[in-house]
């Protein structure tokens, strides 16, 4: 079968490697129709990655129809619409016992640390398979991991009805997040420097928009607040001074999502966390979060149709990794079709 | 009556003030027996807390026994022994709303913002007043609090049965949180800088106790944890890098509480935050813990005397507070007792 395969920093290649077999009895083997790219394959693709290792079959956002299953798969069958969650742990380790292996001391991502979902046919456990319940367009399924994203991101901040979540940064994780939060009753402003990034946001679902480069921020929550503060910030911004300005946004009682992976330090005042009794937490992956998604996806609450920005055949790859090269600021979600 | 004012900072006196009266339906006079030396307490007398107004009738710590109730009072009565929550909040801005009334935007905590308990009466609304349920040492009743701020860090952390727990300084904030987190089952290891502190500790109940002066603590957490890491971390330091340090050691779906109220920033990664997902709390005062600590003080699992390390007639005031000054390393807690 044919496969995505970087084999060093910014060599990709089609290659032929074998189809993937039942060897184990919870063993799934999926026929990949649909994957989308993440700014983590950008990463991998030109070094920048520093989890990944080569050469690597990448892909960790991927979904299509079950092909076969194992001798003790229950409730999955051949010609089931599926998307993967790419997250496989130990069940063994601290975060694992506590019901948080998406932290796993021996965590592997499909297309990470292991190969991934940018092939014909990819096999996962049975419990990584998640069943879409009514037909829903093959060009999709690889949409759901974003969303989840954006669900473990709500529920690490415990948005819920009539809480007020300010969005920082308007790309791919700030939609998903943003539409979340609005699916679980929340009212959302999103920030971004891009006028026609915050246009997309709005007619996806965010109630207010800042362009923070034009416009001032805190005058703009004060209002969205009634001057009582903004509750939850999720910086998707992620550079050091938007880890700062979270914090220093949050009202008392509030909570800051954390999602950077950067090693650069930010500057934080433990006077401001202890003072307003802030919640900060990390957001990684997604911690059993592919249902959830899929429910949405299905009453119509989220909609990974407007998160594509652009569909190519797989075997474009390098016109889509050029693409978002070259148009970040007009690019959401680009899909690869695994189709001929 | 007599009360114990700060007229500006260093200048104590032994005061008269009118006897406090019953005026609105729920209000309690308490005619106190105890109170407790806090660290704020010395930051209002030595002009370093920031929060404080003077002149300032001080203390936080307090309790004693019901003298009148008001009309609408139900189940508080005359000669009851209580003590008396000094937080109080407005119940109307968000936190109040969401249920986290230590950091309403209006906050008043009695002897910080507006007068407090080192007075042979005070008076307090009924709300703030916990009743003990069998006769305790009137000596004691004045250290609820402190051991409501243990609670606090506890419950922010969700510290409970099989969890390790590392609490940063052995002073009376960290003696607190370890003995509340023994109580609730978890296993405990302290730090101090000083070996007679740490001897204490271990005594009053620390499972471990490393001294960082000489031990390399990661070592230690290292067989503490046999090799998974530590998954809560209190720092009772409340420094920069105490705060950075607690961030680094956390392991893996860790929780790091936060105390400290010192402006001076700390260098914190949040790549450390987001690939560990971590939950960073701040903790201040307590929200209702009041019932807890009284619980824990009638069934002997938390232990007030063992907390005080000596006791002075309120009237000896400046005594007390030298002993403080000069002995920093040999106290725990200074009990003021109110009596002729």
């Amino acid at each position: 079968m044919k496969a995505i395969k970087v084999i060093e920093p910014f060599k990709v290649e089609i290659v032929d490697v074998p189809k993937p077999k039942i060897e184990k009895p919870n063993d799934v083997i999926v026929r990949v129709t649909s994957g989308g790219i993440c700014g983590s394959d950008i990463g991998i693709w030109n070094g920048t990655n520093s989890l990944a290792t080569y050469p690597r079959l990448i892909g960790h956002e991927f979904g299509g129809i079950v092909e076969s299953v194992g001798s003790a798969v229950k409730g999955i069958r051949p010609g089931d619409q599926v998307a993967v969650d790419p997250v496989i742990s130990c069940g063994q380790c601290y975060a694992c016992r506590i019901g948080r292996h998406n932290v796993c001391r021996d965590l592997e991502v499909m297309g990470v640390h292991r190969d991934g979902g940018f092939a014909e046919y990819v096999k996962a456990p049975a419990e990584n398979i998640h069943l879409f319940h009514k037909k829903f367009d093959e060009s999709l399924l690889g949409l759901v991991e974003p969303f989840t994203i954006g669900v473990e991101i709500n529920n690490r901040a415990q948005i819920g009805k009539g809480d007020k979540v300010l969005v920082m940064g308007s790309g791919p994780i700030g939609i998903c997040a943003m539409q979340v939060a609005k699916r679980n009753g929340a009212q959302v402003i999103m920030t971004d420097l891009v006028k026609e990034r915050l246009e997309k946001a709005k007619s996806m679902g965010a109630d207010e928009t800042v362009l923070v480069s034009e416009e001032n921020l805190e005058e703009r929550l004060d209002r969205f607040t009634d001057g009582e503060g903004i509750p939850v910030v999720v910086d998707t911004v992620c550079v050091p001074s938007s880890f700062e300005q979270a914090v220093n946004l949050a009202c008392p009682a509030g909570r800051v999502v954390c999602l950077g992976l950067k090693d650069k330090p930010s500057s934080i005042c433990m006077a401001e966390i202890t003072k307003k009794e802030l919640t900060i937490v990390g957001s990684r992956l997604n911690n059993h979060c592919f249902d959830e998604v899929i429910e949405g996806f299905e009453d119509g609450s989220l909609h990974p149709e407007e998160l594509m920005t652009k569909a190519y055949n797989y075997k474009e790859i390098m016109d889509a990794l050029d693409m978002i090269k070259e148009h970040p600021q007009d690019v959401l979600k680009i899909v690869l079709k695994f189709e001929d």
